[in-house]
């Protein structure tokens, strides 16, 4: 029974939901055997592609009992009512990152999804980097010392290509623009590096989208356990990834090819880890293994579903990197600084 | 006359006093003629390596006739008395960055020497770097299209040694730990590349350091013409020093070994400059000559006396950079947003 592939169905079958399904096509431990989305071109041509069923409503795909989970693709602004209607037919579900747009959003379906008693995994991919996990490992070793602080970018241009009829031009569906879609990925392998995060200060600029979203963000974190970590995120310029981070002993230095962003199953191959002793000038390359973050974090909810266990990225988890986009949204409109308690009571 | 060295007389004679007399021993255009330090010893030592007269007193010295401009290295907050007494005996006036530890201080060198009609030069050497120029210049003919953001970091371990007999561990002497001792760098050559700056949003952290002063800053600067910039600056770790500046068509990387900062003839041919355009993943190195900087600093003085010019950093260009590091420290006190009128005007 543990060897029989979890049975998935893809909902909202845009360029995302393909990333996704390559990923499960280089698994053994899922199918997919639906998939819905409101084009019924796009439902055609994703069930051809991927050899599944396609739903005529997605009614029909939540009462579909070969279904046990999931895989959610819709704009940010359309999580909610797919998840709560998932969870009130016993699916589990795996949605992309961020959780919602919306706090409110991201706590409703957090508690529905517990009450229903399905698990939710949310796509918090960037901590699942080989570099990522290397750093976790070199940290949880004491192998830079006393942390002193980290630095992160994570940009790229999409947004100068933005129309009206995209919602990631719209700040009401995509707050904090380049901050909800690729700095929250960095909110949370922050957390997990060095977490939590307790109070955020951020500056944001809209200088040349077409669309209505800031372009250009800074944000400053202050972690609980004293320490600075800031996040640079635009949507202006070359594809970025990178995170820093400085210890009294040695400094990390990790750089990932944004340009391999999607093709998880070789990314490790287009990223460098170095580690610089204090005192050295000499950056020494450290190896890392290739992993297949995208086939693994849906592996993953495939295992919990199993072995009914709550995934690494859950609600609680995936709230806490959102919270600190709405903190930053509001530390820029107040140029004060934000606790993430004062966005999570809110 | 053009070709006769600038005789000079070295002031305060730590470390950095010898950094510079190394720069002048490498020029043809100035000369040591002179110096002083409250400390015989030092006095002794320096004429000896030197081979310049050793004054008996700061007054001695300001009335050898001999000395055309003093080249000052005394602590942050002793520069005005220094600077004030050499303007008024006519000597011209080399200062290291920054020009004092206050605003005031600040303010009165900058009146004093300029109705005194001496010239005021202060060593922000960093945009003196081979890398700083060729970003200016490839800024200047739009190398990388519309500018989005730029990311600095500048810093060392230094105030891990530091004891209550110098005078860097005090918040007075030194307000703003890193950011006025490394960081202030950057402010300067950030308002060369892309200034002025207009507000400063920062946060800082007391973390490692035995010292009074914080260890830990970050600042973010937003430029008159829209862009936001990031200052991280520490005094806890691994030596480090980059800038990276992002445009709509490219971004640049620029790196130093800081290993090689007090040997400023060779920090040239230990940096690195890359060109990512967008859409490449290929970092394409950008050579750099080999300059150097504290020379370079010392002839511009020579230069300017001889030619009576006022140098690229004088005064005015020295108190945006230390308004900097005040408007800083005053939003990290606040935890508000501060703009450099407030600090200038104060």
């Amino acid at each position: 029974m543990a060897k029989e592939p979890v049975r998935v169905a893809a909902v909202g079958l845009g360029r995302w939901a393909k990333v996704l399904a390559e990923a499960v096509k280089r698994s053994k431990r899922l199918r997919i055997v639906s998939c819905y989305s409101r084009s019924e071109g796009n439902r055609e041509t994703f069930s051809k592609q991927y050899r599944c069923r396609a739903a005529n409503s997605y009614e029909e795909l939540l009462k579909d009992q070969e279904v046990e989970g999931v895989i959610i693709t819709t704009p940010n602004d359309v999580h909610k009512g797919p998840i709560l209607a998932a969870a009130g037919q016993g699916k589990h579900v795996y949605v992309d990152k961020p959780i919602a747009h919306t706090m409110s959003d991201a706590l409703v379906i957090d508690r529905v999804c517990r009450s229903a008693g399905v698990i939710l995994a949310v796509g918090h991919s960037a901590r699942r980097l080989s570099g990522s996990r290397k750093m976790r490992e070199i940290l949880d070793q004491g192998g830079l010392g006393k942390l002193v602080m980290a630095e992160c970018n994570f940009s790229n241009d999409r947004s100068l290509e933005l129309t009206p009829d995209k919602w990631r031009w719209y700040k009401d569906k995509s707050p904090g623009g380049p901050l909800i879609q690729l700095g929250v990925h960095h909110a949370d392998t922050l957390n997990y590096l060095f977490g939590p995060i307790e109070k955020v200060t951020a500056r944001t600029k809209r200088l040349y989208t077409p669309a209505e979203v800031d372009d250009v963000t800074m944000t400053i974190l202050e972690m609980e356990s004293g320490q600075l970590c800031y996040i640079g995120s635009n949507w202006a310029s070359q594809g970025t990834y990178y995170t820093y981070v400085y210890g009294m002993n040695a400094n990390l230095y990790y750089t990932v090819d944004f340009n391999f962003w999607s093709s998880s199953e070789v990314i490790d191959d287009h990223s460098g880890l170095e580690i610089q002793h204090r005192g050295s000038s000499e950056h020494i390359p450290i190896p890392l293994t290739r992993g297949d973050m995208f086939r693994e974090e849906l592996e993953e909810l495939a295992e919990c579903l199993r072995q009914k266990r709550q995934p690494e990225v859950g609600g609680p988890e995936a709230i806490a990197a959102l919270a600190v986009v709405h903190a930053a949204k509001r530390s820029a409109e107040t140029g004060q600084t934000v606790t993430l308690k004062e966005v999570l009571e809110s």
